[in-house]
């Protein structure tokens, strides 16, 4: 143990009462100790913003009326009161507004993904980053899972030889039924385009498995053919991908991602092939990458078990065999975030440290997938570069 | 118990020392006691063939040297010892000259999947069915799993509701490494296009993956958008397939297929999601079939297990929990065969009796999407109608 | 391929209209095409042992009445149409007396577990055995998975190092209701002390448990600790097991046999652990042999897979992934005591060659533990030597 | 959101650099932002009690040299800066005397397990309790699980009928070599009787089977046979255990427990069946319940998922298909503790109760059962009355 560095003061834009994601963001934030919720702009409804700082223990002078507010106000402190990021887990079209307006009041941002409603936005972003010098973190939790770095160290140090094939697929069936229609909140901002953005499924959940494929297999996707469908009367916005890829070094692969897929819950597996060794992991049993060879038996790789590098020994907390799951995994970007800043970095560390962790690079490329998707979809062309 | 007719006679083409799925047919036919192995021409191989026989227990006036001499030495015994049918066991461009000929020489015909090199060939078998009134059944032997059947009457019966997604996949590794450039006997002529026909592992399993999907959907595929690889170099077919499927009443799915999943022993996966719940099935644990509601928790439906229906009753030997596999949904194939056979019939019975087995009707739409698969690789154009 | 001897001619005693052990039977000795079923004693019910012989294509003249009838009528028949072996599967009273007449007519014998009623009448059918130079089978079936005999080989050969732990427990829920109670044929004999013998549950598939422990173990049980319940009110018999188990060596252990574990389907599963290394078995999934080590990921090891062994090599049929199950099992006795008697043996081959099966050994030893159970449940000692 | 009260105000009783549940316990504490570490006395020796509380952002004012000191010390505080807890997480022989000094100071405890050294030290601090009317928690993490609570409230609702069958195992492999010999931390003292109490594995997780037998249950153990082994030579308290077990209304059982079981990480398994049906949990993957019925298809329940009831979806944070693991399951206990002292209580609310959380009960009967366990081993009698 070393001495520890004083805790990150950060406010939170949106994830007041009845939020689901901004509960979850503030778990993450806590379980290691080094972030410390100090002020927000829970909600746009005054009534709510202050009942949410109330049961957040945030005093009334630092519960802000919106986020110009609380940049302004924040500003006025002293420093070592001010908060120090932005956390931003608002509905998608705020995404964009409030991540520029943070960085360019000075502030680090952790937002939720997508990144913004479309690529143009994303590259604002961009922009607003090298601009400010501050760090930018994403919400790309699943990569935060010790079995998934373990997946990624493994295929970069070469272990599945030459990459051939990437199968992700993240399947959920909470929209099989017209919920958004009927008012339920975390379905009706997702299939309005105007505050979804691009995608609605592509968005949502589309870009997590894209993520998760370019993360672990270490190769970029060059090109697309998509399928998006609605399945849902009324239903505005895709709630069904499919789709061909073509990736780096002529490795090829399929992308599903649905949110119609009655009945499961949030299966997110991705099976990656190399012509000496194959790995799958399956998100609803994160603890186990399953390891396949030609010519032995399969191993499980276990988080905390033998054998395991250190990118995945940097994210585990407690023995192998005491499960760990999908809010340890959000707490490893947390904590990642915080020692980026308290170590003066202003951009994500290297992605094959223990340390690294999502930010602008990833963000820009599942947007430049999203745009690149739709416009295969709507298009009678077999392929779209990306 | 009910007095039980004369086991049917049969005679093999091909199948001789060293093949392998001569073999699995011979367990198929004799595990429930309805066939009589009577002669063959296993090999085009003198030596091997008088081999085979003799560890048969087929005398040498019953091993003949070839197809034709078969048909016609047969054709000379007295009805009551002539065989009656012949099991194709060939590489697949023996397939339809065979399968013509046996029709046409007056014997029913159990041949090996793909039907033929390619729909042409198919469509001539069929022409040869309909001519000769005699009954022809395919191996397409998943379909004989206890639970694929009940997959399918369920859903038939609504039980999933409208069928929105079908998500099919069949992979294998057993190609990984470019073994029939040395001469391995199973592969040598699977990746020779003159005697494997126009896809590769499009044809070897696709086809299986397909029929698979068309069968327990109840659905017709309509649509296909097809990128067929080759991902060992020198290899002259496709060993890996991903397609994006459009099917009747507006579902989509997608179907994968590949033999250079490396380390993959023999995966075929397939789930299929209804606006009332979904079902999941693999090959590999083929006794339990996982069926999910979006109000109730999911439910696993087990081999002889309570809640099963008669089709599946059928297909079952052993109590539950006493494991079926391969070879007993092989077997189920061959017990409809011959008692199809032994009540006059010249086709199969209505698919959604338990009796049912498949034949030319699976050949044509199976070969049907081999071609429009190849077709649409060969295009820019996105869709490829069926 | 090498010239294959005659079929083995058998004749069953049991096994009639109705019986599920006997059809099972039957499907073990067809599937590899070493045995030929050619008389019967199926039913003391004269209509049931005609019907059941007509159904099962033997002519009226060797449907006998009665074993003895069989016995005394095959011995007048030419050699070369006698049967040669009686398959019993009666319920438990009859296998002694069974047995023991078919093998002073001279045949051999292939019988259902358990052995016989009690310790003394095993010694009696061992006594016969003896004396009369006869093969004797005995159908603990599990024995013929080829990952058992994996389990086996690798433990034999010291991969686990000194075994410590022996767990192995076998429920079902089948006898959950007093289904006995109400004249299920099954259930009715097997709850029934005179024809069941001195253990209900223990006698039924504590001999499974036990067996399995032994012959994958390849230690002694030295001691038990028993406690024998009966669950359900008016059963006659135990219908759950729980014991303490001291094994050869300094092992210890636990075998649990349950009738009574609700919904359960047939579960046997078995885990050994030495100071190297750890394997785990389920009979319900039994092509995965799952393998630990203290310092590197435990390993998946599968029939027909990558690094396994001879013993389990000679037990399979299709290649790794598709499923052999049960029947497949049987078929491993079956075939394996066909060729002992084509060889001319009169015991099993050695247990550690490919060629092993189970016969008088392992009957002796479940019967002995059988023995020692009931008796340590009967008193106030806490361990019964065996 | 309600408004929250203040974070109760821990201090710590062990948990300095090294010690691996110390860290457990913080985080578990920190998760849900109820709790503060004001405090500790982390380790005996100095330095490292010192380098333990820089790390942890704790003053060197309240980094007390023992126990007494931080008792003493932090009593001198004004009552809103107090710590008004200790949480214990010292070597077994610790937990006495440490929990009994802090009541009487005027604490409440939350103690890791087993209790104490035996059932005399058990009942002293239960007199402690009663005397001081503090609050006393102890870490039987999982029955914090929500599947855990899942079971508990169906069990008790009547849904498996009566029960019949307890099988509970906690099985683990890290003392299958003689680590304890080697100096490693856990493993010394957890070896010698005179700090790990009584039992060696018995007490370590044989305990916490124990608990969760009887508490998912919702039976006592009237009766154990037992035997304890110690498989690693040169050691000194068993690293094994085997127990058959007698319950309430006629339920029989067996209880395993391990620490050599080579190559297994942290497996604890519990099944439960009555007349009606059965259940089935695995801590390793602890967000499923497997529910079995005779009459229809088993189903897994899940957490958060369709169909669960009030005490589960009180333990759970995120939605189905999110993992949930151990961290939160210990949350789970920390955030009902603080609850707990907020709203006035002295001891933990009703069992049945969504709050309720394991405590004293918990803690008597666990030590009952290992004082019986041991007093069993000793005898030569089958069965102890606990």
């Amino acid at each position: 143990m070393t001495s520890r560095p004083a805790k990150l003061r950060y406010g939170m834009a949106g994830g007041g009462e009845g939020a689901f994601i901004g509960a979850v963001h503030r778990i993450a934030a806590a379980m290691d100790g080094d972030w410390e919720l100090v002020c927000g702009a829970f909600s746009s409804d005054g009534d709510r913003n202050r009942r949410s700082a109330d049961s957040l223990r945030i005093g009334a002078g630092r519960a802000y009326a919106s986020v110009e507010a609380m940049l302004a106000g924040e500003n006025q402190l002293p420093p070592d009161e001010r908060m120090e990021a932005v956390v931003i887990v608002t509905p998608n079209h705020l995404h964009k507004p409030t991540a520029v307006a943070a960085l360019d009041a000075g502030f680090h941002v952790l937002s939720e993904k997508p990144m913004a409603l479309d690529l143009t936005e994303a590259l604002e972003i961009e922009a607003a980053v090298v601009r400010t010098n501050r760090l930018y973190g994403l919400a790309f939790t699943y990569s935060g899972y010790p079995m998934v770095a373990e997946a990624r160290a493994r295929i970069a140090s070469g272990e599945l030889g030459r990459i051939r094939l990437v199968e992700v697929a993240y399947i959920q069936g909470w929209l099989s039924e017209a919920i958004d229609a009927d008012g339920h909140k975390q379905a009706d901002w997702r299939t309005d385009p105007a505050r979804a953005g691009l995608g609605g499924c592509l968005g949502d959940i589309g870009t997590h498995a894209f993520q998760l494929a370019e993360h672990i297999s270490g190769l970029t996707v060059e090109a697309v053919s998509a399928d998006l469908n609605i399945h849902v009367p009324g239903r505005r916005l895709d709630d069904d991908v499919s789709a061909l890829l073509r990736l780096q070094g002529g490795a090829t692969g399929v992308l599903r991602a649905s949110q119609v897929a009655t009945g499961v819950e949030n299966d997110l597996t991705i099976r990656i092939f190399g012509d000496r060794g194959g790995m799958e992991w399956h998100q609803m049993e994160p603890n186990s990458l399953i390891v396949r060879w030609p010519d032995r038996p399969f191993e499980i790789v276990r988080t905390g078990g033998a054998g395991v590098g250190p990118s995945s020994t940097a994210r585990q907390r407690v023995p192998a065999g005491h499960p760990e799951g999908y809010l340890e995994a959000f707490a490893n970007l947390y904590r990642r975030f915080a020692q980026t800043v308290r170590s003066g970095g202003t951009t994500p560390p290297p992605i094959d440290t223990p340390e690294w962790f999502p930010g602008i690079a990833d963000g820009i490329r599942t947007m430049t997938f999203v745009q690149a998707a739709v416009a295969n979809h709507r298009s009678t062309e077999k392929w779209t570069q990306l």
